[in-house]
């Protein structure tokens, strides 16, 4: 898999009673420090709460992707597909940096990573929740509260941006049960140093991705620069390294199974804590959906690249994040079958219930507030569709809710289309250039138009209906079809300097643009504007009703960890294996072996020749694991990640850098909604695979001077 | 897989230096007593020497599947697959025997086995070497010395047989080095007792076959009948149970990883000590061509009962050989080539060279004697599979051979053609009756006729040449499809009666019949003769020069065990998994929950109902295993069987009966020529599934009850 954000975040579900495996908040920690030690931990657990100290100053966020820095002069490591973009960015056809890999053996070899690249550094982290929950705006209708608390929440980001160089984000956490600002040092020029071959950091691809046994040299290296003063600049060449208070180093000792281990990044999204009936939500309606769409979707891109190299290549990234969900979708759906999640959840709350008969009153007010939303799912799953399905209208889409937003006030425009957007909006807004390909655009929008038409009464998209009865063609078909050449025939949409233009306006002129493809998105605004409104008070009642059910749950289970929210967290476990199915067992550990026994020569399992060499020269020196007798590859670990999670660090029980996670099993894809100790593994490269491709493989000898500098001064 | 005879021999290769796991002949037992006991038996190796005590006295074979006596009833025990046959014999439209399964509650309920069905009790061994390997023969040219060989074997064995109601055959061992007279009692009226449904032992069928982790109910039973005299006799309302001296009696001890246990069978063929230019051969032509003519005959088939259900069912037992066999072989060479095979082989010889120098020479007569086979192995490959591909042109050689021996006094006949031999002849030509479908032949005839045209010179077919000369059609096709229209036209073999009027016919008979298939087989008879002629030398020269190649293995290696020839074996190790490949282990254990997490409702993944009711209700009983907390399904050992071992006792360290073996894993298929620690293991039932099976599912009281008569008094 890919731990990488979520495209459609799902609505979804569910938790196991007692103190489950979390992706604990640091500040949590001396709080659970008996089960940190007894778990192995050597370090005192007081120090992973302190964000500034070594070692969770280290750890950086990449926006979608962890990372952490591993020496004084800024060099940071995280995941192979992490560093993809920059690979791509910087190819060139004489030059195919994915497949042959990239190492800058000096300072100024090392290449931009991308212009939207960022390093985000936790700096601190405050709890906000009397500002953000006010007293006296407790009693206001859900909708009207939410939006309160929305613009409270902007208010205290934009504050503490003021000064500049910072990146500040006020998170909910435990349904609205507390707030808490996060602030980051945002470094805006980074630059790559290290990938290897495509071979090695993606050995296995699409066909490996979720699964286990596992055998990718998933790392990559970045470099963080600053200006001359030690702040966030713009990339320059007068920049410097930035230079960490804390890095990491790397593990000396050797990794055993049953040892302690601790993933330390940003999880994007968790449903560890939604209710039985929310989780049903997801095993009814929204997986089942996701797949059949992702499948019918997939089924035009391959049937449109089938003929054409030019747009399967435009179309590459997209399938890859289709396909990528797809699998994660379907493994998800097959486990909450298999282990009855839905009904252990049922019993849970049944049990809560029994303690507290209040609860009941609190699940049917969330079923109440649910209800609206429910009532239009498949409307507003197609609508949703729409824009998936066609990067030129979900351009179009984007640019109306930008020029909507740009009539407001800062304070009051929707998060992510505020002044501190713009920069991000447009890159975006840019990248899509690569995927614009009308032809597949045009296959993938006549798919979900053809779904409109056949929406039930009551969840009709009715402007749509209305642009395609004024078609005046006969048949649904017909009117799509008829629809579909005045877009085509008409849009300028594919234009990026039109785009450039469009993203400065105001909606007016956008109304009077006469786009075909911008009119379709302008038709399709209103009922955006009402799913947004519907949702603001859907989020105020959760915002009233789930801190009363988390309640009910720490009643049981003690101290709980909150749901992943893109924010810092710690997650614990040990190296351990796992039974796939009865009479095989996952053992916790590969080894260069399964490298070559899984090589073929052609993509995705082709080795560098090199590395085939040394593999088969067996000549491992101090990497070989002691126990294993040869070279290890990849690991297991209890602890569990979800997308964003990709590059964390993996610390042994000293605080040393033991490994990256990079994936989990397909298994374990339902630890979204329940961590279930049999099945949920986290998937991790080891540190001595990195170490001696690096060494071995490609002769990366001032990478390794570097991270070896040492213990660090301030362990 | 299917562990029956293979129908097409290979000749292939290699062997392990040392004291490797072998097939031993019981009397060779006391001379590895020392690792017997280190290894766990707990019996006097002593005792398992002895042929008619215990336990050696239960086994017995049923030609290409190996049973036991389980009872002083004569009640028997095998495998599934290996009572299948009596199961389509006695099925109805009404009574689907295969897939609900059978229980006789009470004896008069046993139905017939099948008209040819035996159980073949060894009653004894005895060195026949010096009656066969005469001294005043050894300078005869190799063919001459090989006839005067067969026929000293068949005077043997025909003097042995004399008193009737016996079996006795005389079999090679070391290539020849050593022959031995093996004398059965030969029991006919054999009975089926017992069958579970096919959905517990064909549960997962082809798609588990061959592959671990394996949850199939492998088990069946029959009961042996003799005359009221306590004789052989052929089938008889009158007949009563046959009482056995010896009878295993079922474990009652938990069987762990690590433990002792012993296969006691029959296996059919294993060439570990050929040499590794056999074993070249093998690998470099006979397993590729075997693997391309079953998948090009497979499509034909396939392709002929995809719109006819009829010509299907014809052809399923067909399909299911050659797909056995595909699978094998296709494992087989993934195997020789991962392990390199034959360059280990190729060191071992060149270690024994240095020992020896002498056998240098006698490695480069034996390829010298090969050499002639080999030139034209093209040839005799096609015109094998002329009859493979086509029964009724196999039925019509058949039908010549025995015409051609029928002329000749009855020891100078081919072994397998002699008078003894005629019932069984007949038995199998009645039998072909069901797969001959006059469609499909023609397909697959015609498949290997354009094979033929295609050899190279030298190699040709020269009488079919002919044949396809004299239709005058221009095309190679063309005269194939016209000679195809001449057999298929004008053939009645199809017509059982025609071939039992033929089966009694003397050579002239044949010549004037007149039947297009026919002449067919009589034309393509000169080259089978002239083949036959060309082995015979093949064979002296063998038995020249084995026995010299095994004396410098066995010098190097101590006591060896002899390759399988289809007699009385026994094969040690202990439970044990395997890593199939690195990250993965194969636990030695299934248990009922994976029958649970196969199950399907849909063949071949169909349990039937009251098991699954029963295994979801988890009331194992004292069939539970303590360690595994649940009910043990199938077991891995480091035994190593092969095809004719199927239905083998597995004994526990005590000589108590704790499993069946039924197939062996993917991985082990080349054990055939090399026994590897690493992959090789054999699959046996659990007999505390069979035992639950047969209480819970099937209610087989009065089984349950005869297999309990508590420790047999012989033992």
């Amino acid at each position: 898999m890919r731990l990488l954000p979520m495209s459609l975040v799902l609505l979804a579900v569910a938790p196991l009673p007692a103190a489950q495996p979390g992706m604990w908040l640091p500040q949590q920690l001396p709080r659970i420090a008996q089960d940190l030690q007894a778990s192995g931990l050597k370090l005192d657990p007081r120090q992973l709460a302190d964000l500034t100290g070594f070692p969770m100053g280290a750890i950086v966020s990449l926006k979608g992707c962890s990372a952490s820095f591993v020496s004084p002069d800024g060099l940071i490591v995280t995941n192979h597909h992490c560093v993809l973009g920059a690979l791509q960015y910087n190819a060139t056809p004489a030059r195919d940096l994915i497949a042959d890999g990239f190492l800058a053996h000096r300072r100024q070899d090392e290449i931009p990573a991308r212009p939207d690249a960022r390093v985000l550094v936790t700096t601190g982290i405050r709890d906000v929740t009397a500002s953000v929950l006010r007293a006296d705006e407790a009693s206001l209708p859900d909708g009207e509260r939410w939006r309160r608390v929305a613009r409270h929440r902007k208010e205290l980001a934009a504050e503490c941006e003021k000064p500049g160089g910072r990146r500040c984000q006020v998170e909910a956490f435990f349904g609205g049960e507390s707030f808490l600002l996060f602030e980051a040092m945002e470094i805006q020029d980074v630059r790559l140093v290290y990938a290897p071959a495509e071979g090695v950091g993606n050995f296995g691809d699409e066909i490996d991705n979720w699964m286990w046994p596992r055998h990718a040299g998933d790392f990559g290296f970045y470099r963080a620069y600053v200006g001359p003063d030690g702040k966030p600049a713009p990339p320059s060449p007068r920049n410097v390294p930035y230079r960490p208070k804390n890095y990491l180093h790397l593990a000396t000792r050797d990794l055993d199974p049953g040892d302690f281990v601790m993933v330390l990044g940003y999880p994007g999204t968790t449903h560890r804590l939604d209710t039985a009936d929310e989780l049903a939500e997801a095993q009814q309606f929204e997986l089942p959906t996701s797949i059949r769409y992702r499948n019918l979707l997939l089924a035009e891109l391959h049937a449109a690249g089938e003929k054409d190299a030019a747009v399967a290549i435009a179309n590459a990234s997209r399938v890859a994040s289709l396909e990528n969900y797809l699998k994660k979708h379907q493994g998800t759906l097959v486990a909450l079958e298999r282990d009855g999640i839905v009904a252990r959840k049922r019993e849970e709350e049944a049990r809560q219930r029994a303690r507290d008969p209040s609860v009941h009153a609190v699940e049917a007010d969330l079923q109440r507030a649910l209800a609206p939303g429910r009532a239009v799912r498949q409307r507003d799953t197609v609508l949703a569709w729409l824009a998936t399905a066609s990067p030129l209208l979900d351009q179009a889409e984007k640019l109306v809710r930008l020029a909507e937003n740009r009539g407001k006030q800062d304070l009051d425009r929707d998060e992510g289309y505020q002044a501190r957007d713009f920069t991000d909006l447009w890159a975006g807004i840019e990248r899509a250039q690569k995927q614009i390909e009308p032809g597949s655009d045009r296959r993938g929008l006549r798919l979900f138009l053809l779904e409109a038409t056949r929406l039930p009464a009551g969840q009709r998209l009715e402007p749509l209906d209305r642009l395609l009865a004024a078609t005046g063609a006969a048949s649904p078909e017909a009117q799509v079809d008829a629809l579909l050449d005045r877009l085509y025939g008409g849009t300028r949409l594919t234009d990026l300097g039109r785009r450039r233009a469009l993203f400065e306006a105001m909606p007016d002129a956008l109304h009077g643009d006469g786009d075909p493809m911008l009119e379709l998105a302008l038709a399709l605004w209103p009922v955006h504007a009402e799913i947004d409104a519907r949702d603001d008070g859907e989020e105020g009642a959760l915002l009233r009703l789930r801190p009363r059910l988390v309640a009910a749950q720490r009643a049981a289970a003690g101290e709980l960890a909150p749901d992943a929210n893109g924010t810092l967290r710690v997650i614990y476990g040990r190296v351990e294996g796992y039974t796939p199915r009865d009479g095989l067992t996952a053992v916790p550990q590969t080894t260069i072996s399964g490298v070559l026994e899984k090589d073929t020569g052609v993509a995705p399992f082709d080795s560098p020749k090199r590395l085939l060499e040394k593999a088969r020269a067996a000549s491992f020196g101090t990497y070989a694991d002691p126990d294993l007798g040869t070279l290890p590859v990849d690991f297991l670990s209890t602890s569990s990640v979800t997308n964003g999670s990709s590059g964390s660090a993996t610390l042994n029980a000293w605080g040393e850098l033991c490994g990256l996670a990079f994936d989990t099993n397909l298994e374990a894809v339902s630890a979204d909604y329940l961590y279930d100790p049999r099945w949920t593994r986290t998937i991790h490269v080891d540190v001595r695979y990195l170490l001696w491709v690096a060494q071995e493989v490609d002769g990366a000898t001032e990478l390794l001077e570097e991270l070896r500098v040492g213990p660090p001064e301030n362990k």
